[in-house]
């Protein structure tokens, strides 16, 4: 279970790529496999939270690093750089951007 | 705090905002403000998330409702459209779309 959190000291990575419908199957599979074999095991991995939108034409990734230059570690790590070419094959685009929390609200 | 879990019966919201740097603050200010006075009070509402690029040019809301449909209810509320509205004024372009989970993954 992954928490969303003002107080948390995480980078997110919200990337959000646009994909044929065919192909959305295959990418959330891609990304799974990716996470499990490489990313998680990378230095300042926190989580990550694969989603598939319900019209089939995105997937996203909401993931947390300790810090950004973790994140970008990760980007020049060569085996997590095979997974990302696969994945950018598979998608139509992608659009990574690294946030902060600034408010969470509940009912 | 929020969760992210498989097991979670929500409908997962994600809208990424694009914005000019200069309007970032205020949009995710304004998303703040909808959410309190009107969001979080409609039926079916469980969180919202607001985040912030560290690159000025994206804000994103991570919202979680009970089910698509009462997702769908508020994009025809009164005063969430007035709201909405107003969002949209501040953004460059919106991109909203409802996902489920697909697989959480820790370090």
């Amino acid at each position: 279970m992954t928490t969303i959190s003002t107080d948390a000291a995480v980078a997110t990575l919200v990337n959000v790529f646009t994909v044929d419908p065919e192909n959305q199957r295959a990418l959330a599979d891609l990304l799974t496999e990716a996470t499990e074999q490489v990313m998680r095991h990378l230095p300042g991995f926190v989580s990550a939270n694969i989603h598939v939108s319900d019209d089939g034409t995105r997937v996203v990734n909401y993931a947390q690093w300790a810090t950004p230059a973790d994140f970008h570690a990760m980007l020049a790590d060569e085996r997590a750089r095979e997974h990302m070419a696969v994945a950018a094959k598979l998608a139509e685009s992608f659009e990574p951007h690294l946030y902060r929390v600034t408010s969470v609200h509940h009912a």
